[in-house]
């Protein structure tokens, strides 16, 4: 059994994520060593706890790791100020101490909640991060970001709270439906796009290898996370660079919220790819990258299967001024000029500060469909 | 105007403690010379409100720092779920951003409540603590802790978030009810007997200067801040040293859940002082300090007018072994043995982790009325 191990250098708060096949029956093995003599709360959903809740108990008992299961309702929903508060009452209810950890086993949205649970109980427990989805393995359980969804906005209510371990099993994945697999590889694609153009002229080649299993998706998730980590080694708390990882995020989100969050319609790792698309035409359009750029990330998002143009998603889309203010929603406004990760090609992606609204407007005009 | 500067170092989250008399009125000014161009929501009680939010507000405008209001119920049922979810929907509906501050205008349940919110509202806003209690001043705003409390016990929810900033307004204590006033000297007694002899030896000379107000309240005041900030300098996230400051705080946590949280009964602050001549007292019946010592931290409690023994508490105290359960209850307890807080005698405090809890049985019988 191969396994990847990655390490996220964050000073004392430094941890290994590791990468590969039969993690989860092996996840009490992994755990004990690291950190002897814990208790432990997992936290999950009913669908994953379906395939994934047995094997890891089953594991935790052989290594003497008593576990409590909390579960949720799978779903964005769960990303709520009710759901926190159902698994922290969970947590202090098995009298869990400080020095004890919550196991997060399931996608992005039960890692938010479990992380801000797991940061907020006794001001800080110990996590572990198991995720169960693509996007999961090489995003959002790197980097200690953790949170749930206001009526005012996603992630708006969160900590910062590093995990000490990510055990990502890629076997899970087997089970993923298609479309989610797919959604995933955008951010997979995003590492390459931000700075590594090796990487993504190697996800040209091999991007099929990838969706089959094997070496090359443990090789490739690897690879992500290395890539994650180093930004988030270099800029914890995203006060700089680490708004790279954003590329194609405000495009992207702006079209998630003129869907209504529909996930027939967009799901998220869609939405980035429509929005790195545009983020590299855009490029383009204000001569900050070549139209060849632009057509490579196109043709390469296209081939995997992802939606790359707004004209990709089914349904009618707000008009231009619309989809402006979605934009604009999120972000500081300051005299009319957005904050944008352009790029000036493949690898070359860099943060715009000072973007005219009305360029934008221009731009997506020019770019909606009928 | 005579203020006292203090400065909490922690790196480059280091902030400055202001304490002295008309703070509250030039606000403004010592936020905007620190923080130019922000937005604010104040926190506030119903109460405080009354008296010093239209003063706040006031200064707050005349420095050009636009502000929101959110006010909540006084009382220790404010450090809720709900509530924080209140104040977390009032700051994001005014659409402060990370770089915005929210300030907490109140004693500690304002404190720790709009701390925490501020600590999770996008991942942690910028943070400004105004303390109106002597509690609040010589305690809780210093330090980071904020936190609600749980069905499962007191403070069991939070995150450790530093203010930019304290403004200690000497001035407000002058409202306070005299009750609350003398319970909240016990916690600046308790600063001179964990490692300041020559300070508790000052204020058994100054007390009475102390409660009239003037000089002797700002310098016994900053001397408290600076004992505490040196304790959190060493030791931030509570890991080793930090635990001095719960003096008194293990006996008097359990008096506060054995009358039931009644305020008409007991007081934080009043449990402590029981609680920290109870220490001194055990102390003397292990052999580790003298009984000199236990009565002359008694005899200085009784003469501010703090209760200092069991049977001050009005009504029926449960049994010891009750009182022993309520000890067990929140603390670690391994093979029998108990985390206090000892002592060699008046500034000499220390960790002692393995206290047998037949030991406090014991004592506790001896000391209980009755």
């Amino acid at each position: 059994m191969s396994i990847e191990t990655v390490a996220v250098r964050l000073g004392d708060r430094t941890y290994d994520i590791l990468i590969g096949a039969g993690l989860v029956a092996r996840a009490g093995e992994e755990i004990s060593k690291r950190l002897p003599g814990i208790r432990t709360a997992i936290v999950t959903d009913a669908n994953v706890a379906g395939s994934h809740l047995a094997p890891l108990v089953a594991s935790l008992d052989r290594s003497g790791i008593a576990s409590t299961v909390i579960a949720l309702p799978p779903g964005e929903k769960t990303k709520s100020f009710d759901a926190l508060q159902v698994v922290v009452d969970g947590i202090l209810a098995a009298r869990l101490e400080r020095g004890d950890a919550v196991i997060a086993l399931g996608g992005g949205v039960i890692g938010d909640l479990a992380g801000f649970a797991a940061g907020i109980v006794r001001r800080g427990m110990r996590f572990v991060q198991m995720p169960t989805s693509l996007l999961a393995q090489v995003d959002s359980s790197v980097g200690g970001k953790t949170g749930i969804n206001s009526d005012h906005g996603k992630n708006l209510v969160g900590v910062f709270h590093q995990p000490q371990l990510v055990l990502a099993d890629t076997e899970v994945l087997d089970t993923l439906p298609a479309r989610e697999f797919t959604a995933g590889y955008a951010e997979i694609a995003k590492y390459g796009l931000i700075d590594r153009p090796d990487f993504f002229a190697w996800l040209e080649k091999n991007w099929q290898e990838i969706f089959a299993g094997g070496p090359a998706r443990v090789q490739a998730i690897a690879e992500s996370c290395r890539a994650k980590a180093d930004v988030v080694a270099r800029d914890e708390y995203e006060t700089g660079d680490r708004a790279l990882l954003n590329l194609g995020h405000t495009f992207g989100h702006a079209l998630e919220a003129a869907t209504g969050y529909d996930s027939q319609r967009l799901v998220h790792g869609e939405g980035v790819a429509i929005g790195m698309a545009l983020a590299h035409r855009f490029s383009s359009r204000l001569n900050l990258c070549s139209m060849d750029d632009a057509l490579r990330v196109e043709a390469h998002l296209s081939a995997v299967g992802l939606p790359w143009r707004m004209s990709d998603i089914p349904g009618a889309l707000p008009d231009a001024d619309r989809l402006l203010a979605y934009i604009a929603q999120d972000k500081k406004v300051s005299r009319g000029a957005l904050t944008f990760i352009l790029t000036h090609g493949v690898g070359k992606a860099f943060i715009a500060r000072d973007v005219a609204s009305s360029e934008v407007l221009l731009f997506l005009k020019e770019n909606l469909p009928g």
